[in-house]
């Protein structure tokens, strides 16, 4: 770390703070500028809120140059992870796709689903049972009930499944249901959820919050994998800015950026992140492009009378143009979409 | 609502429009405008969401014209409501201040920051025993051994406490020992604890998310209202913007604007918005200005010790400084920072 | 447009609206919501500004419903345009990709970067001789003596050119020596330019300004299209967002979407919108699959000397890999890159 | 400047910047630490930009340490200037408002609005001649028509005057009829304008870009008093963010940043900022409370006519209420709202 004095900084200010640090076991550098001092020290990261220095009096500010993650960074692996979800692979060389319709309302609705999105080319099934919704007023979910159509959607079709998990009680279901969970944008900062995921083992998909740095996802993702849980796949989904005319704005460069910070996989949903039919297949095939490893699609078999998220969830018909397209994106960057081996 | 129908619109899919908003018992009311037809449609804006019309063909968008919120709306109760904490109000005449440190950690340090800030004329003490930080590795916090240092502060001083939760488990234990529970900023869209907090009937201080929008946050407060309990105060922090140079950007503006669309008092966190102590004097003078019904500021009596956010905390000094300055800023706004009746 | 009355909207307010429309024209229909009363008001929006409606008492709020641009929309239009730049076209089934260094810093570097950059395929050279730099102490580009360069490039590689210009002195020198004139991000809003630049007939490079919506960067091309000149092409080229792991947020959605609002051409600057080489690649190959008509990158010969954008330029054998990587994805999405005749 | 190697900077990697470093006249000094080198450079920042150092292979990034500003810091003069505008102060002691419609409209309306301010106790007169819009469709101001009327009003009231200027020709004519020329937020950083301002040593009002850093602002400040011209006052006018309920978020915080960053004074605009009527009082209370030295308000003699900014003016009523209540709170901070000297 780098400590600035400020310009008035007196000897014993100084001197304190070299103390301080010294006192916590950091190599202490003195850099005499032009105009003012640099300190720099030389030790743990861990240790630096701790420290109290940036309210020491004479320091003008504290530049960390340690990154604050650590298993989650890619320099801890040296290579890329693959996350196994029963026999689906995310990462590696394959693209893979996650579809399904925002929310499980029905039985006839989300086998419907189901079959569709298989027969088209995806290999996990998402259906929401636990809904987090901005109104009170909204329709909240099916909760167990949607989760044992789930795993009967999963037995007939044979996908794997992914289903949001919103507190301890909703994860506790989920385990015993689902193949997958996901921690959605507005718990990625719910440190208590992170810390239960991360002791359950289970494969983890990890939204992006609204207004998440790269640097505080990869922390979430950290609080996981630090409980001993390595299976995490992040999700870009859009971020929060002043552009209104997308529900959000993708911030497609992420997937470039963190495939060369974290070993993780890193999947993109162009649905919650353009909030537009029209916008999620030249989004998908972008995020194709620029190097996701997976997509995560909304498909409702009407999405007119969809429950929750209609307008961006796409047809079966345009689901199935869209797995052609990215087929084809993704021969061009090198990838495969796998095939299901056909057990039905 | 208004439905807005695309250039292109076919009369049976406008017929189709029609066909859903009257099952759902709306008025509808075309209006042939130059090049497009809009729909008026008449009725309960709960419905919107489920009636999926922005996925129906020949819609270009809806534009609901009434608020998602009832309950906590301004004109759900004509006048402005006044939260009881104990002997303490928030809302009408008084101006409140909450002080105390970021997180409790010692027994030593709360006693001696709630002496302090009762001398200095703060009437609620705040004091963290579970942390959300973005680290794993940070200090998380006493947990309960916090709270009962709590407890005893205010036994202590008369200063009624509020402390922040963020889970079921931590709000169940909070319920014991404070006065008021907090909701802070990473949760406030945890719908779940908002409901649970709801439930417990218990004074709550709702913080608003970093990145949510005043419609957001007013809903947030709805969901907690919903459930039968109406001593919600809302307290801005700061929102996450591109300016780097302060933590967050205090949006002032919310303060008056809340007033004019909500009955539920706003107070103001000077601390959290800018992140450092030089700017938490300005801006809590602003806030009171601006006519917030409170402040909640840290105050430690060691900030370069502090195990959390020293770089903001006031020391007991600067607090002292700060509380005789809003006196004469609030007798400028004709209002009153109210003495404890002393009991100690 | 749509006029909301306030709850407590009385007669006498109600009517001073009706007759404000009906006096600039407008004819006038009333909704009576379970509320609120609900004004639709049918007419051109071009005079909404001038009617003063939102100041009147009694009324809460106007709903615009047409769009504010009419030249640039892709409703005037019904088809796409294609932009020709002497012989090179821009839009349609074309991918052209603009490159070359960000400023023109001297003769042999700008020949040596043209050269280079024809051979891997570029249609169109790029080189700033007016440069707006953020600190008045940074380098500030050669002005005409750059301009004579780029025609030189020009002459000996049969490149046609694009030049950015600041003010009304450079268009004028730019319009003698460039193909085609970029208005850069900080001038989108400068309307004198926009209308000078309108009424050169020139075609024009019109970037997205750093934070400007959508709808206000077609309002800055109806600005010059208004003058007569039809020749725009819009680029995309990042916005700011809270996200500082990037220089700006590449806001890759706005492609589709400006293409189903307006009938201009749309290319991507991946250079300027992630400020980093490494993803400057996977965001161009992004770019191309979501529908891109084309690309601008900086390249230079010796990005460590660049006087200018070094951190993001490319150098020319890693622009020879993009050029390939981007000629298999246009060919995923039914696009070609096209050769230029060899003149030279 | 501190430059930060990667891990897996190489040896010969790390000798070329030290040698460019060296070569540029930078003092360099090495920290090794636990797992990166950093190198200390001790010079001067100017030179950063051009020495190429980020994309040298083997650095990770470059840490600037000194401010990018000079003339405009704080440090460069020791304590807070005081622009004169005529008889009238900006800075220091006094709170000095600015007031009047947003464009001038007619010599009635101006005259109506100036004698009104003047007698609320406003010491500067502010009315738009050129208008920046964002339709080429609205009006766009009377031009040299009335700046002569401002000079008219400004003969008759003793007001002294202030209008935006928006390039060369319109500042040339400005500097003719008023007393202070304004750069508006789309000019912020237009940096010939910029220049030509400094040179013509006018008093200046630079407004803050809609989304532009504190340091992006003091750096156009650079431009002004890099050219000789020391006259420039600083404004707030709200920043663009997620939150669209306000016109913008007013960023107050700036406020005290900003006095402790640089020695201009610094006023702000509560009605662009908010673009209500109705927060335009709060935010200017608060705008006072936080420090600002003056405020500039748009006043207009009937907002519902207004031909630009209706929904934000006040009435010349509502502005007399606004100046009582600013005149207590500029007590209750220790600032005077002078009196004008009556030579009507």
């Amino acid at each position: 770390m780098v400590v600035v004095m400020s310009l008035t900084a007196e000897p014993e200010q100084i001197k304190a703070v070299q103390q301080r640090l010294e006192q916590y076991g950091y190599e202490v550098h003195f850099i005499h500028g032009v105009k003012r001092l640099v300190i720099g020290a030389v030790g743990d990261r861990k240790e630096i809120a701790s420290l109290g220095l940036e309210a020491m009096p004479g320091v003008e500010k504290i530049v960390p140059i340690m990154k604050p993650y650590k298993l989650v960074s890619r320099e801890s692996k040296g290579k890329h992870s693959m996350v196994r979800v029963k026999n689906v692979n995310i990462g590696g060389n394959d693209l893979t796709v996650i579809a399904g319709p925002c929310a499980v309302e029905s039985r006839e609705q989300l086998l419907a689903a189901a079959r569709r999105v298989r027969r088209s080319g995806a290999r996990v099934l998402r259906g929401g049972a636990f809904k987090p919704r901005t109104s009170p007023y909204s329709f909240q979910g099916l909760e167990e009930e949607g989760l044992k159509i789930l795993a009967e959607a999963s037995e007939e079709t044979g996908l794997v499944t992914v289903t949001e998990i919103i507190d301890e009680a909703s994860l506790e279901l989920a385990l015993k249901y689902v193949d997958m969970v996901q921690v959605g944008a507005r718990n990625m900062q719910n440190f208590q959820l992170l810390r239960q995921v991360g002791r359950s083992g289970k494969p983890v998909l990890l939204k992006r919050g609204l207004s998440s740095t790269i640097e505080e996802w990869l922390m979430a993702a950290e609080y996981i994998v630090s409980e001993g849980n390595e299976n995490v796949v992040l999700c870009e989904r859009g971020i929060r800015t002043f552009e209104s005319a997308t529900r959000n704005t993708l911030d497609l460069s992420a997937v470039p950026l963190v495939k060369g910070l974290s070993h993780l996989p890193v999947i993109v949903d162009p649905s919650h992140a353009t909030g537009m039919q029209r916008l999620v297949a030249p989004m998908a095939r972008a995020a194709v492009a620029a190097g996701a490893d997976g997509l995560i699609v909304e498909v409702h078999p009407d999405p007119c009378r969809a429950l929750c998220d209609g307008p961006q969830s796409l047809t079966p018909e345009d689901f199935d143009s869209l797995m052609s397209e990215i087929r084809t994106v993704a021969a061009a960057v090198g990838r495969v979409v796998r095939e299901a081996v056909c057990s039905v």
